[in-house]
């Protein structure tokens, strides 16, 4: 429930968590104090820049559904805490995504933090901002907007990521471009949209502030790198016209960091190529595409021992994972990022943390039991920060 | 604890079970006065062959972990309560092998008990036994052994499956055979037995009785059928020189019906493909055989992102479930079994009851989301009967 008031416990556990780990914080007793009085006074208290930057980085920490943890300390963090309005928040988005994308950074802002402590160089993923300009350097990035206040509205962005593909149920039935987003670009339909009735349409996003209600916007092209997909063998692969987008940017989860909750606080990865060519390409729900692929490799459809579905899988994923490194976009394969969680896992018990995981979430979507994240068990504690589904905003 | 009386609330539950899905059973409250009666004077009481056959037949129903079980009905239950020597239980393990992998039937007995009720001919796997010599037909059989009884040893077999192979690890370090049975390969040869040190030497069996202590017995070779693998495509995969056996047998879980445990109760269903061409012989601490396949198959394995583990992953599944179909051995692929076990959830929740299911072991180790079992949550509760996984024996 969002119009409680932020929980002391909460709170107190966070700061705490926060001095343990960043020793030059300062004295722990004195921030509990200020933020005993300030939850006294307002029912909530305000984060830190430091305190922010660490409470997402430690929430990525905890994403116990997330293999990519690894680099969790090199997750850039943008405050966007101040932007109100419906265009503000757009524009922080647009931002976010050119930065994240490697693209030219946003032209309002360009402040940013990284990790609290200075020791970012050692990360193996951190380049120096002189190089934040190359398209396809996907970096790790989140916008963390205004918190939650009790008793208040706040401002919401009804997409579950900031790129994804309208999909169109035509008039003779037939489905166009993802399933998953029929209702979605329905909604946006009604709300004046006009999709252009394709397969790979980039969905508008549709920013809910409570000044304005809902209100839609367009990406501009530069803001969403897109990689058409080809296969190393194959030559007709490029006849299927298939496409991807460059950064997966999920943006309906609520950021809970000491009991206070940012509602809007969109993150990004790289993709791990699975996600795509197992998944969002590959699902029967989805583009359903492993039928059509099996049926231009000329495969026996007619019973599965032929084991026909398994054999398309492999080279919609081999021509996923081509065609981001030909583009130049960084993209990890399932085997690397199993090993890199491990090396995570080890990690963090070397530094005395547990590591939560949900098995079921870890394990790769094809190839499960030939990567090594398959063969144990893992912790499966709910720790805080973290990061939770909201119900829907529509 | 085996040692403790069997309590009453198990055996009551069971009895209520039984009689609630066997209409034609009589009174339940006779018997449940019987075996009040039972277990006041022996600590224990002894299940009519029906009760055995519908116990063992549930155990399998609510095996969470088992993807196979649409044919639980079809459960070929054999009796074998009075077999006490090491000797009568190795004559009674061979009965069973032949029987399950359609071999000749036990020489000393041939009796045995299907389905309790009589609509074992609405079965899709039902066959009339005139068939059951047909090698290769794999059926589902379960031979139930003496019970444990309050403060007495009891028999059990060493071994985790009737038949596995060797491993061995030789003077150079080298592992030859199956790494998973080193130590056990070990065990047997501080036993006295001789392995002729190959890739696929099968594993005596270790029958340990209270009379006897353990004592070795080597498996005849028409109880061990066989499958040497072969590619549809690729000629030089016979030169491998692999091959499986037919009968997954599983030989250390005890079976547990309404508070009576039976240590010893191995089953066996058919192979689905994965267990053998991604685990068995592709995990890295077993047979370890998809870098061999992938430098066969010309792989790049210099780069995960080539996807040579999957490819050769894929080539290996095809060959396992090419070669079992060319023996004549039944084997089903895991999109099949995938679609059975849907339908078995399905008909279950027809019938008024809850499938319990391990969603970690119900998914497939290889194309996990390109199988419709993937796609949704399962219920996880325990019911009873059910297999248990005992300390092991050694
Ligand atoms: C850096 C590269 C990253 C990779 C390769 C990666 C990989 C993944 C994958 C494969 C999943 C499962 C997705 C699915 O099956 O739908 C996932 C889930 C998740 N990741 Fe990451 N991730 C990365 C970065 C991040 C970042 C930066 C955050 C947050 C700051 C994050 C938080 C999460 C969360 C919360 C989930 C669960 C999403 C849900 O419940 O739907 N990840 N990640
Ligand atoms: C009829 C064909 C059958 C098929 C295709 C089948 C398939 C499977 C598979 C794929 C597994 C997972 C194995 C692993 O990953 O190690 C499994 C586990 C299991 N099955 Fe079945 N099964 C069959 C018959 C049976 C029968 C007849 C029983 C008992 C009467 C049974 C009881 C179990 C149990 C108890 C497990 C869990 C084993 C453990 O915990 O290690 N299954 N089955």
């Amino acid at each position: 429930d969002e119009n409680a008031l932020v929980s002391w416990d909460e709170a107190e556990q966070f700061i705490r968590l926060f001095h343990r780990e960043n020793r030059d914080a300062g004295p722990v007793e004195r921030r509990l104090e200020e933020v005993r009085a300030e939850i006294a006074a307002t029912g909530t208290y305000v984060h830190s820049a430091a305190e922010l930057t660490f409470g997402a980085q430690t929430a990525w920490r905890n994403a116990s559904r997330c293999i990519g943890r690894l680099y969790w300390r090199s997750l850039v963090v943008l405050d966007r805490r101040t932007s109100g309005t419906a265009e503000e928040i757009f524009d922080d988005l647009v931002g976010h995504l050119r930065l994240a994308g490697g693209g030219p950074a946003s032209r309002r802002r360009d402040v940013w933090s990284g990790s609290s402590r200075g020791d970012r160089r050692a990360e193996p993923d951190w380049t120096p901002p002189a190089d934040a300009r190359r398209v396809g350097r996907i970096r790790p990035v989140i916008s963390v907007f205004a918190p939650a206040r009790p008793g208040r509205p706040y401002s919401r962005v009804w997409n579950d990521q900031l790129i994804r593909y309208a999909g169109y149920r035509r008039a003779d039935g037939q489905l166009v471009g993802d399933p998953r987003y029929v209702d979605f670009t329905e909604a946006m339909t009604r709300l004046g949209w006009r999709g252009k009735g394709r397969e790979f349409d980039v969905l508008p996003l549709a920013i809910e502030t409570p000044g304005d209600g809902v209100r839609l916007f367009e990406l501009p092209e530069d803001a969403v790198l897109e990689v058409p997909l080809t296969h190393p063998e194959y030559r007709w692969f490029a006849e299927l016209g298939l496409r991807w987008h460059a950064v997966p940017a999920i943006s309906n989860m609520r950021l809970t960091i000491g009991g206070v909750h940012y509602p809007l606080a969109p993150f990004n990865g790289w993709y791990m190529g699975t996600e795509i060519g197992a998944r969002n390409l590959a699902d029967p729900d989805r583009y359903n595409l492993l039928p059509v692929i099996a049926a231009r490799l000329g495969l026996d459809t007619t019973t599965e021992t032929t084991l026909w579905r398994d054999r398309a899988l492999v080279e919609l994923n081999r021509a996923v994972l081509w065609s981001y490194q030909a583009a130049g976009v960084r993209i990890s394969d399932h085997h690397t990022e199993a090993r890199r969680f491990l090396a995570h896992v080890e990690r963090e018990r070397r530094a005395g943390r547990r590591t939560p995981a949900d098995w079921t979430w870890i394990v790769p979507p094809m190839s499960g039991a030939a990567t090594p994240v398959f063969h144990r068990y893992y912790d499966e504690a709910d720790q805080r920060p973290n990061f939770y589904l909201d119900p829907p905003a529509r």
